[in-house]
């Protein structure tokens, strides 16, 4: 869709409304400014597609001195109820404009911190990252820090029991007939459902690293892996699974927050993105067992703001393994023992 | 919508994969028809709006000899890949066929059972339920039975935290200007969603019930009530609540399977029918206090499977109260003591 479409999407107050009550998102993001309101206080804040306002609020309480809120959409209008609301109108200004229009007023030369909420399905649907990338290239001052400073793309093989197990017997009636149309209708694109942490084979590899501080655009032009990984468990190998998280700045040594869409965390409205297999390529899996896939995302040509993902199947026999592998084909084993007899040598 | 619209809304497999999914509607028909298996044994059933015809399946399992599964849209050709996969084709016909222009084969006079899924949210949006009567006057035999066999619409004042409380305070804003706009979007039409069994401030009156045996689509043009309940705990009456339930045959005494949407129960796909009161409206109410409304539904002068639903705020000094009422109105409490002395004299 076009720009103009874009705007229109993100006026709809409904998906607003759905990022609102989406406790984890709304949980890291608060306890993420307010934990570091050493960092915001008496700083210039640009929060880039500010939308509802929250994140400038956040920022404000959190002692910054003045917030620049740019919102292209009508929902700006919303922000600057809402900002009166909790009287903190002399502290943000809220601007509708493109984040690509936007100037700073001529007394302030750059911005101290970077905030924004631009994640999309597995990440970089919407490809708002972009327009991020641009604030902080155009605004943000050397040394400035961004809100959240990296992310990563991960990628498990998983199984997929709400298109295959379940219709395996609804109530004691079997319905695979049902189950491969479901699948049919859907095998053109990637799924955005909710899977358990239980039906994750693995526990994820990283697909991409993302530093926002250093992320150009055509680095996210394409991204792809190439990769085997041995199951953790006997299952069914149904799928890829791909999720990614945020980290926020931190003064703590142990790590800051991590805001995270994995099986493994509380669900989130992003829920996870997964690459569903025919079903002539599902196969039962033992532990130890290694699968290997190929995955690109790739910008999508006629739409940049969108993705096509494509996943290959490929022979775990033909494929490079990492070293040492925990696989169980017989070169991996043989190496793995002779990787731990060099350590125990040395 | 008119007939090919509707019909062409139920080709949609994914409204059959959440009604498949929705485990309390599948627990239901399925206990309600395996628990029953005498009355099906040997039996002619109809199955009216079959979908993937898994209702038929049930029916054939618990020893049904011929089921005819009647399913007007395309979705008849997945029923016989259904029926085929589950071994069921000599017992049940899968017919695609609207039901009022189906015909038994000469040598069936009548039908034993009819059984079908006809509840739509706040049980008669849809209108299919028209079908459903149509099919009991042409095909029923007399004593045959209907599963389900009663239904009943239930309303209570409620609170909507989703629509009011909740933008109290997110994550420590204020975003009440932010609900707004949500209340006022959505103002013209009640909302399909969940609400908690905490946010009810009534158990719920019976604004309908219905005897499959009986009902006439005339019965159903206009469904109204006019009522004064007392409030059974202080909260804020932010609205009304509607919900259903359905009741199954049963050779038990102590009643039989009960299919309930109260926000009591599980959730369901159908969730609750909200009614939002305008903000100007809403208001704390404390236990015992009198809230009187009146509620019409009528049918959608253009489209007859729709209802116009309209709430009137009414004026709890000048509706006429139940006899005895429980509210703390003077005149009520004198009156309740009034008949507990005559109950005690007795």
């Amino acid at each position: 869709m076009g720009d103009s479409q874009y705007f229109q999407a993100y006026e709809d107050l409904e998906i607003h409304e759905i990022m609102l009550r989406d406790r984890p998102r709304q949980e890291a993001y608060c306890n993420a400014i307010t934990s570091n309101a050493a960092m915001f206080k008496d700083k210039v804040v640009l929060d880039v597609g500010a939308g509802t306002g929250i994140l400038s609020i956040f920022c404000a309480r959190a002692g910054a001195k003045t917030v620049y809120a740019v919102e292209a959409s009508n929902l700006a209008a919303i922000a600057v109820d809402v900002v009166r609301e909790n009287s903190l109108t002399p502290i943000i200004k809220v601007i509708q404009q493109r984040i690509e229009d936007f100037e700073l007023p001529p007394t302030i030369d750059k911005v101290d911190i970077i905030v924004s909420e631009w994640m999309g399905f597995y990440l970089l649907h919407e490809g708002m990252l972009d327009s991020v990338i641009f604030a902080r290239n155009k605004f943000l001052r050397p040394g400035g820090r961004m809100f959240p400073e990296t992310a990563a793309i991960y990628v498990a093989p998983c199984s997929v029991p709400a298109l295959f197990d379940y219709w395996d017997n609804v109530d004691g009636v079997k319905m695979q007939s049902f189950a491969q149309l479901l699948r049919a209708k859907r095998s053109s694109k990637p799924e955005i459902l909710t899977i358990g942490k239980e039906d994750l084979l693995h526990e994820g590899i990283v697909m991409s690293w993302i530093d926002l501080h250093e992320v150009s655009p055509e680095d996210l032009d394409e991204i792809s892996l190439k990769e085997v990984v041995p199951v953790r468990r006997d299952g069914s190998y149904q799928g890829l699974c791909i999720w990614f998280d945020c980290q926020f700045p931190t003064h703590d040594p142990d790590g800051g927050i991590v805001f995270s869409t994995s099986p493994k965390s509380p669900q989130t409205h992003w829920k996870q993105c997964i690459v569903v297999l025919p079903s002539n390529a599902c196969e039962d899996v033992t532990k130890g067992e290694p699968i290997a896939f190929g995955l690109v995302m790739k910008r999508n040509p006629n739409d940049r703001r969108k993705y096509n993902i494509e996943m290959s199947l490929l022979d775990s026999a033909e494929v490079e393994h990492p070293l040492p592998c925990d696989c169980i084909m017989t070169k991996c084993i043989l190496t793995k023992a002779h990787l731990a007899t060099m350590e125990v040598d040395n």
